[in-house]
This record gives structure tokens, sequence and C-alpha cells, in this order.
């Protein structure tokens, strides 16, 4: 039978997602754990990558085995395999031709950021730390230029093999929260939910609206980003590890389900 | 001059706070830093210890250096010879009579917890994951009667030297806030302040209200406990890594800097 999981990590000891020779991977992590527990190698596809250092809170992938166990189950089972900073945070099985990659999906990543002239070391591996304050409603405003269906070149790591740039941003709120001790330091979320993502569009995303909140640059100057489509006029390319891919919605799937 | 800190930690790596021979400390890492650099071996005196595995959000800590620099800029300072686990969120000139031990301190601790069948695992080292839902009303219900002037023997480790068992705690505060994904998970906070506290007592405390928040006591069962004055009968201590130091008061230092 075909599984879905959904599996959280810590992404800071991985070399990312992907599976590579000699690394630690998350991909990796999960093949080796579905050996031990059904004897026999499997291939996990996973429905999007994620960098060296990039965090998740459900990363989606499938795999097939042939062990009768309810689909629900699998995820205690293989957590068992699992070194503690990955998890399975829920599994279902799924109909045995849905491939992650050949359905519709909307992604959520969040980037994270905390505002502080010192910050608790405890966020030190989950959030960049920006020493000045951040003005959010700029940022908000600045972000309401890329909602919607663009063309992203200018924000996509040129390294790619993409030839078609236009993605939908359906939408991306940026909230702020004010952290307990020392008053000048706050947590800052930009959220971001669309139907597909360029190579570091989110981190080049971050870092264009991070200049735009320290006052660098004007929230209008995001509109002008996009038309030039040229990398080089957007901003810098924010830390991996304020990322994190926080869902991935298969609507066709949802359907599927309703249906039944 | 002396010089007051408050030093922020993540405690997973470190045997606690105070220095030993061998060990990692928090205590050993401050004291080295500061002879880096003053160039002079210096004792800092902390206002409280933690356990191995105990975080903080800031520890209070004095000690004595002949460097003319302005008090609040030695953080910055430190911070350039310390790990990027421990920081030292702020620092300023106090009287040089100033013992952080011999005056009046208001303390405030959380204890951490994640309910859910299966915990992100960017928590698991800074919350305990419980497995079952835990009701915070009765948690709450359950900490109204430790709040005030009691005995708390039950809620010590026997394993002390301490004779007087008498300590005021002025609220307890139980919050609960749901986590974003797989909808059956939050994170509830235990938040206790007060003028002192017995070696475990929040963990233990925090123990005991997890046994009344899975509905296995009810709340007037820790009314019970304290009348004990006995430590078998309160609730098992729970796990260092949930516990965090968040801030320590001085309340004659307050009034004194409030005087100037």
């Amino acid at each position: 039978m075909r599984v879905l999981i959904f599996a959280a990590y810590d992404g800071t000891n991985y070399k990312g997602w992907q599976k590579q020779e000699g690394f630690s991977t998350v991909q990796g992590e999960l093949e080796d754990a579905i050996e031990k527990f059904t004897g026999r190698k499997t291939e996990v596809i996973g429905a999007s990558r994620t960098d060296s250092g990039v965090h998740s809170a459900g990363s989606a992938a499938v795999f097939d085995i042939d062990i009768p166990i309810p689909g629900e189950k699998i995820a205690f089972a293989l957590n068992t395999y699992l070194p503690e900073d990955i998890r399975i945070m829920r599994s279902l099985e799924v109909p045995g031709d849905f491939h992650p990659r050949h359905t519709d999906t909307i992604k959520t990543y969040s980037y994270r950021i905390v505002s502080a002239k010192i910050a608790d070391p405890r966020t030190r591996l989950y959030a960049m730390n920006v020493h000045v304050h951040l003005d959010t409603a700029l940022m908000q405003k600045a972000a309401s230029y890329l909602e919607g269906e663009h063309d992203f070149r200018s924000f996509a790591n040129p390294d790619t093999e993409v030839t078609d740039f236009v993605r939908t941003i359906y939408n991306i709120d940026v909230n702020e929260k004010k952290l307990d001790l020392f008053g000048d330091s706050s947590l800052i979320e930009i959220r971001v939910r669309g139907n597909g993502f360029l190579y570091n569009m989110v981190r080049i995303i971050a870092g264009s609206l991070i200049e735009v909140g320290r006052g660098k640059i004007k929230p209008e100057d995001l509109k002008i980003m996009l038309e030039r489509k040229d990398r080089r006029f957007s901003g810098p390319t924010a830390p991996a590890l304020g990322l994190s891919l926080e869902r991935i919605e298969f609507p066709e799937l949802e359907k599927i389900c309703s249906d039944l």
C-alpha cells in the first residue's frame, strides 16, 4: 500500500531533505527507518526538498510498504526507529497512484526573525537574529505587492533549471509577538502561502522584507523588484535556519477523501 | 567595580549553573569569558543555581572587574567570548557591597509542556512532552492551593540541608496555547513567581499539576499534599528540560535605583 506521511524535523543537523552519499539527510533517515521496520529498501518520494539547516513542521512524502498495518499507525511504528530530531506527525494510506509532485499542492512556509539587541540563545537555531527594530507594518505593506500571480524571477536563486518563474502567492502575513524579558525584543514571523516556490524564494522574500523593516528601502520598492525580473535588484537571501516548511496541502487528495 | 549581569542560556549542554571540575557549567563558562576579557581570574557569584539541563532567560550574578568600561557595555564585550548557547542579556554597575544572595529576591520560573501525541522535534529540548490532553482549568484550580505562604516540605527534594521549608508563592499561572499543525497539540506553560524556592520545588509542583491535568488526582489533592509535609505524597519530579528560570527581581536594588 502507498502511505503518505507528514514529517516534522529540526533541520540543524541535516544536510537538507534530499539523500546524498556521505551526509545525514532527512530522506536518508526516513529510508533507513523504513528499512529497519520492513526489512526492505524503500524509496521515499518527497513533495518538496528543503535545504541544509531548514526546518519543517510537516514535509509530505510517500512510500510503498506491504506490511498489514493501518496507515495511521505507521507514524508511531516508524518514530521508534527515527532519531529524535525527526518525527512523523501523521501517516495515512492513499491511492496507489498518488504522487506528491504530480498533483497540485499549496505550501506554507514561515520565516522567523528575533529582533533583539541580544537574542535568547534558545532561539539561535530556529530564528534569524536581527539586532535592530523592524517596522512590521511597513513589512506587511511591502509583502502585499508580492501577493497574487507574478513572475518571481527577481526572487529566485539564478542557479536553477526552472524556466517558468510564474507562481501565485495567496497571502503573506507578517506577525510580531513581544518576547517576555528585556523589553526591546520580539519574534517576527513571515508566513507565505502559495501554489509553488522557486529555489530560495522565501528566503529572498524574507531578506527583502527585512530591508524594508529596517528602513533601508521603501515598501513600494518591492513592486519595482518584481518588475525588474532580475535577482540583482532584490534583497539578500536570509539564512536557512529561520526558514520552516509549515504545511503542505493536497487539494485533489482532500477532494477524494471528502468524496469517500 | 561590581557588575550585575542577567544571563540567558540553553541548558542542554551544561551540567547546570555551578562550577564543577571536569564539566561544562554556566558559571565556569562565564568565569572563562571574564578571564579572557580582563586577563584575571574572577569569581562569579550567582543569585541561584540551576540543575543540569535546566534553561534560563535571565539568571543573575555579580563579579568585580577593574576595567574602565560602562557597566551596560560589559554584556556586549563578554558575549564575544562566550559560547553561543550562553548570552548575557543585560549588565549594569551596582554598589560594591551588593550581594545577590544577601538581599531579598523574587524569582519567576516557567515549566513548559507540549501536550501532543507526537511533539514537534524543535520543542524536544525545551519542553516536556505529555502524550495526552491536559485539563488546564483543573491545573489552574489545583495551583491556587499553593499560592500564599506555606510549608512546602512536600514539594522539596528531601536531599537538602535546608531546615526552614516555608516559602511564599505570589502566583502560579497555567496558560495554554494551541500549536499550529495537527490540531490536538498545545503548549502549556506553568509560571510560578515567589520569594524563594526549595530544591526541585518547581519540577515537583509541575509533576503534581500534570497528575491533576491528566485526571489522575483532583485539584483539592494539592491542598492535602501541602498539609502532609512529606515528599512521598506529592507528584513526580518533572524532567529538567521543561524548566526555565525566567526572571530574578531585586526589590532593594530597584529601590536604590529609583532613589538615585
